[in-house]
């Protein structure tokens, strides 16, 4: 196991509770005496609520909330109000962490709230515990762990006062509350390089993992489900990485055909803005992800497909898609202030792009080259090799490249 | 605050680690120290892989838990394995949870294994601690929270060896599980009863809520969103309630019009089945669930709709509809062993059904009336109003039905 050293920071013991005290002030009452009880957890509860009257008093009240947000006077409707509520609660909690004074923040709402929550919490660093008890619907949930690290503990049944239900799910807070305690950042000690994976392009991210590890260089995957791209991109634009091997850069064929996966347009974009090094290559540019089969666009009927899974249908790109895609990936490049080394594995970019399987495409897979090499500025070097993209040379062409680049930085 | 009556369990203060100790092995080893570590939880690896060999010895063997769960040697490829591990951990998680040797159970896992762990964890205790580490895209958590409590702490980058990432995740779990330990299931004191909620209903829900709560009657809601409806139906079926207050099934129009908050066909019918008194009310039948508005199928595009907030958008029930509904819902309520009061609100069925309001359409209301008379055994009563749902006497009619109904029964 890797040596943990860590920051030694002077963040104190508090934890804040954010709760509408109108709607959930039972909760938030409940939840913040069993904390007092089974912990010497200091606990500051924010009142983000907007209408009744609070179920006691807040340690920050909701005036307090509203002003920092802008006030509510301007706020129109509803859907005002809450804006203003999420941006002062925001910027509560972000001046109570900057100053140290908080190490956990904990929530308790149901849709609206998780959403007040969400918004509270989303700029928070990777690791600070957020945990959010609520009875918000399943697609909330999903929402909100796509860009954070938020812990989710859904409750089922509505937060609408207290049973044997709530008590269960509040105790089990509470008893998370009293051990979670951010330790803060962890010091850097070498380079962070990240890397994008999926299961068809798994091989090359070993052997990528084990040759940087092998140069004492850190590495983190990102799973290009859409989820993990959004993640990368906001990281790298915080500067948690040295470096980028963007291998699957296959959230782009979804961005372009609309498949489940994608990331939005702002993938392969940060890189490019703070300037670290990145190598591109097309790892599974040859599928787009949609769910159960009768999910799949109409307009895709006559495509090539794979069943994956009952929940995953794979439908394979087409040469003019992956020009186009290489074509968005290109021009995303171009604009990259640091360095950037494209490398084209001639031998397939995934492992059902082989010869005998569902996906094999040679014209697709050089058609993504020719716009590439089209596209790109003449300063980005496109590496063309027959090798397919889980070769173990490959691995070592990324590898070795990204190493250099690693090595000639302080 | 209600005073909390525990059942003095003898559950032991054990953790269960559920990981694959090939792929996971690195993390489940981390976790394993860091809890040691940092408290006196005794954890019990449980290894659920079927590849590559484990990184440590489990305290439950893979081999141990194939053949719990019928051997591996039937399987048929991939999925019949992971299968085969999933009976296998349920069935050993099982008889450790029955034999009271654990407090709270752990799972550390990427798609598939999330997939295990939930089949491994669904049948244990609303409320017993079960904790999932994962890197599984954001659909499936939101598949998880559908039908369990189970608390997810979304990783974001993959689970593909240590780094910075990792270590902050795993350690926010460990301090989590020191803490996290069941108390056992909460002694039932008295009466508790059901009831489906929806905002447009909950000026209803309240009243109804203080009505029994004066009667000392405790009130569990569920917000009718598909995952409400389908947890009550569960803990329905588990003898967790005393009698049900369906005031909200407007789950109903969304199975029969492909709406987002279908809680699919087991929709009313476990208080039949298992015989609980049971009120029924047309609660927002009136409308049917989607997305933002380019998700509504296109069949619906000359229906009346209505922008609940930007990602959800709502469309108005017909005539024939709300018949229909009526009729599936009668068909279900037909086959109940225990009372049934059918209770009919001539003014409106939700808050935007009302003069004036987007969806008010009376014929569409008595149609629902008419269906349900027609097709309802004559032994089932349907009680006639003209009040508006959410208006106090509606509410006084469900609450002194089912409060005699409570006050009946020992």
């Amino acid at each position: 196991m890797a040596k943990v050293e860590t920051v030694l920071s002077n963040q104190g013991h508090k934890v804040v509770l954010l709760a509408t005290l109108d709607s959930k002030g039972e909760e938030a009452a409940h939840l913040k005496s069993l904390l007092v009880e089974r912990s010497d957890r200091c606990v500051c509860v924010v009142d983000v609520g907007t209408s009744g009257l609070p179920a006691f008093p807040a340690d920050v009240s909701r005036e307090c909330v509203s002003r920092s947000g802008g006030g509510l006077s301007n706020a129109s409707g509803p859907a005002g109000a809450l804006d203003v509520m999420a941006t002062g609660a925001a910027r509560i909690v972000r001046a109570m962490f900057d100053k140290g004074e908080i190490s956990a923040i904990a929530g308790i709402g149901g849709g609206k709230g998780a959403g007040v929550f969400h918004r509270a919490t989303k700029d928070l660093p990777y690791g600070f515990p957020k945990l959010l008890v609520t009875s918000g619907r399943p697609a909330l949930l999903a929402e909100i762990a796509t860009t954070t690290d938020t812990i989710l503990l859904p409750t089922l049944v509505d937060l609408f006062g207290m049973n044997q239900f709530t008590r269960a799910a509040l105790g089990n807070a509470a008893d998370m509350l009293a051990g979670l305690a951010w330790k803060g950042v962890e010091e850097r000690t070498g380079k962070t390089v990240a890397i994008t994976a999926f299961g068809v392009t798994t091989p090359a991210v070993q052997t990528i993992k084990s040759l940087l590890e092998a140069a004492r260089i850190t590495v983190v995957a990102f799973p290009a489900n859409g989820a993990g791209g959004r993640t990368m991109e906001t990281l790298i634009g915080k500067g948690a990485f040295d470096g980028v091997i963007d291998l699957t850069t296959t959230e782009m064929a979804d961005l372009h055909l609309g498949g489940t996966a994608s990331a939005g347009e702002g993938r392969l974009t940060a890189a490019s803005r703070v300037g670290i090094p990145q190598v591109i290559a097309p790892g599974a540019i040859d599928m787009v992800n949609f769910g159960s089969p009768d999910t799949v666009p109409a307009e895709f009927s006559d495509r090539v497909k794979y069943q994956h899974t009952p929940m995953t249908t794979l439908v394979r790109t087409r040469p003019e898609d992956t020009a186009e895609i290489a074509r968005q990936t290109a021009d995303r490049l171009n604009k990259a202030i640091g360095p950037v080394a494209v490398l084209w594995p001639g031998g397939g970019v995934s492992d059902y792009d082989r010869p005998g399987h569902a996906f094999h495409d040679p014209s697709a897979n050089t058609a993504w080259r020719d716009s590439m090499k089209e596209t790109l500025l003449p300063s980005i070097p496109v590496t063309e090799t027959e090798h397919h993209i889980n070769d173990p040379e490959f691995a070592a062409l990324c590898s070795d490249w990204m190493i250099a680049q690693m090595e000639a930085r302080p």
